[in-house]
């Protein structure tokens, strides 16, 4: 979410698609304000299309009512005149529009108005880190905490959006008690695999998670398009036998470090699609998912969006020149090998719930031994971004009421 | 899906990277066999990795079980000895492999080969239309059939796959009958609005779509990240009044002639990404959705991946420098138009259900006016793009036992 990066590109595309000439006469089309000693400017086609006015926008639904068939993108405005807290436009064909300036100042087009709000709004700012960090950055939160307060349910969210994994404890030993955590934030991810998913050791498993031998690290489902955007594991039976950690590696620091010292590696990672498949029955449900995509997907910011690693869920078709093969399979295994080093090694308990970014994070397990009278058992969910967010900034208007998010 | 130009995009990689000394290398890194009078090339990593056997793969979770930390790269055929109808390969460490020679065609690096197995196993070819072939290109089926029968299952899938849109119908007039249908691809995509939802007028409303005026054309829920794939809208009660009508429109069609006849404009709306938004409760639940993206979204290939366009779900932020925002917006009053221009424009009637394609085609509906025994009502639900292709596999391997898929 880097905003001065984001502009780059944009002004990178303004120049390759030669629209300067657009651009200057647009400075043409726009109207300055004064707002706290700052002098913004705001295109009119914009203002016209934001009027916030009942026969332009919908109250109950928040939302935009403009006839886009008989939408004029070149009204002009005949008066502007601004008052102590808002500004009143006269558009050429009569129609009146206020705006507050507190409104507008939070919609601003400067370069700092946008980075605020995009840190604080649409998505916190994310912060990378190595396995040796891991103590530090891991945040400790209560399960009764996050069931009851709003502020615990935020910077729960919060932690787990910027670094990509938090630890929940104090958990009930029941089945269901994840239900209660995720109803706060919204609803499951369903797949294939149920809403919900028990991970222990079963015969004749259709995944390898289902085994209690090692799980190499791995991203979840990377054969769903909308691959689940946040895991939750909740530890109700530990194994008392040697092994059962988990390893948690974070792919943004990984990612970066290869940009840095393996640039063409990096560069193959981000640029070559591989096949990703999951063919078995469930519950007496047949699936068959394939998805092509990078190891590291880019934005067109060429920021990492998503990571997509599993040795078990690899198809064995690869979608590609026969000429690629050999450097992909280079790139991929440092990437593997890089993401074991750069990993935090820990061993959940009874009461854990284990919260951690699946598009982000690889994870893994050791091997270990189930006895008698301890079967290893943990309860799994999966919920997406989309609703993460959401609760994030749902809870940013509760929390900061004077904020002018709204 | 176009592998060809795909493999163009990988060359194009492939020079732009400099990577040509490597491939040239990787030509001492394959083995050639012929199949069926081809002489076709496999990398040794490639099948090293795709090791059948019982200690590299497992068979009933269908998995690579290989121990990456431990995996050559770099492994080398010892001997190759070729069979009738198989290929034995022994490594450089002892090891054996196995491999049909069946096998191994499905999945050979020939373009010809990536080709078939792309459209025929991956995602079948798109077809892209005018609103004025609507008709033609827009299927009927048989709710009982699709209920009943794998083929109706199958050719129901493959229409909605390729054209975007397709027609069930006699659906009984029961509130949950589209449940059937849902079943038999996978299950329901929930969002914020429920896993089903109800179009009908409805005051206080915190969704336009829930007016009886006119829905201008649009893309649901632009501001899910993971939008979802397929609406299906079942019509219980169609109004008797004027109006009412659906418009569809296949932004496919549209976006290729936007880049032929208007290709400054296309560059502008497949990179300039805008807001999209949904605030509001429902059912009690807050929601405050955020999502920025493109209005036509490529992929690396620059074939279209999603559309997102909604005027009234358009965020009043626009996350971008000033000197974009008038080109963005002639740009997009430019494609809402021709999409009104290259509509369908029909009637459902009670007992069919509408089913397209969310991130291809745009849908709208004409106003009209509900009587007191006349009350216009659609139930709508959502599947995703990975659940109906992982069905139209399932049913490939069904129903064509002989292609050898698996």
């Amino acid at each position: 979410m880097n905003v001065l990066k984001r502009f780059q590109s944009v002004k990178q595309f303004i120049k390759t698609h030669n629209i300067n000439d657009v651009t200057k006469r647009s400075t043409h089309h726009v109207i300055s304000i004064d707002i706290d000693g700052e002098h913004l400017k705001f295109p009119h086609v914009w203002l016209r299309d934001n009027c916030q006015c009942e026969q332009c926008f919908h109250t109950s639904a928040r939302s935009r009512i403009i006839d886009y068939s008989n939408f004029n993108i070149d009204s002009k405005p005949k008066a502007v005149v601004k008052g102590a807290n808002s500004v009143q436009i006269t558009w050429d064909d009569g129609h009146t529009s206020n705006f507050k300036l507190d409104w507008l100042k939070l919609r601003s087009f400067t370069a700092e108005s946008q980075n605020k709000y995009t840190d604080f709004i649409y998505r916190p700012k994310r912060t990378s880190w190595h396995g040796k960090e891991f103590l530090k950055i891991c945040g400790i939160h209560d399960y009764n905490k996050i069931v009851q307060s709003d502020e615990a349910l935020y910077e729960w969210l919060y932690d787990v959006s910027v670094y990509g994994v938090a630890l929940i404890q104090n958990t009930p030993n029941k089945e269901n008690a994840i239900d209660n955590i995720i109803a706060r934030v919204g609803f499951s991810k369903q797949t294939h695999y149920g809403v919900k998913f028990t991970v222990q050791n079963v015969a004749n498993t259709s995944n390898v998670a289902y085994l209690s031998s090692n799980l190499q690290m791995h991203t979840d489902l990377p054969y769903y398009e909308y691959c689940p955007g946040v895991n939750m594991l909740h530890c109700l039976v530990q194994t008392k036998s040697e092994g059962g950690e988990n390893l948690l590696s974070d792919c943004h620091y990984t990612a970066q470090y290869m940009k840095e010292n393996y640039p063409e590696e990096y560069e193959i990672l981000t640029n070559i699609e591989v096949e990703w498949s999951d063919i078995g029955v469930e519950d007496g449900n047949e699936f068959f998912k394939l998805y092509r995509s990078p190891v590291i997907c880019l934005d067109s910011n060429k920021e990492v969006t998503r990571i997509n690693c599993s040795i078990p869920q690899r198809g064995n078709h690869f979608p590609g020149l026969l000429n690629v093969v050999v450097p992909w399979y280079k790139a991929h295994k440092l990437f593997f090998d890089l993401n074991q080093e750069f990993a935090a090694k820990f061993k959940t308990k009874e009461g854990d719930i284990l919260v951690f970014d699946n598009i982000r994070l690889l994870h893994g397990r050791n091997k270990y031994e189930d006895k008698p009278n301890n079967t290893r058992k943990l309860i799994g969910g999966y919920v997406d971004w989309d609703e993460i967010y959401s609760r994030l900034r749902c809870l940013k208007v509760k929390l900061f009421p004077n904020s002018g998010i709204l």
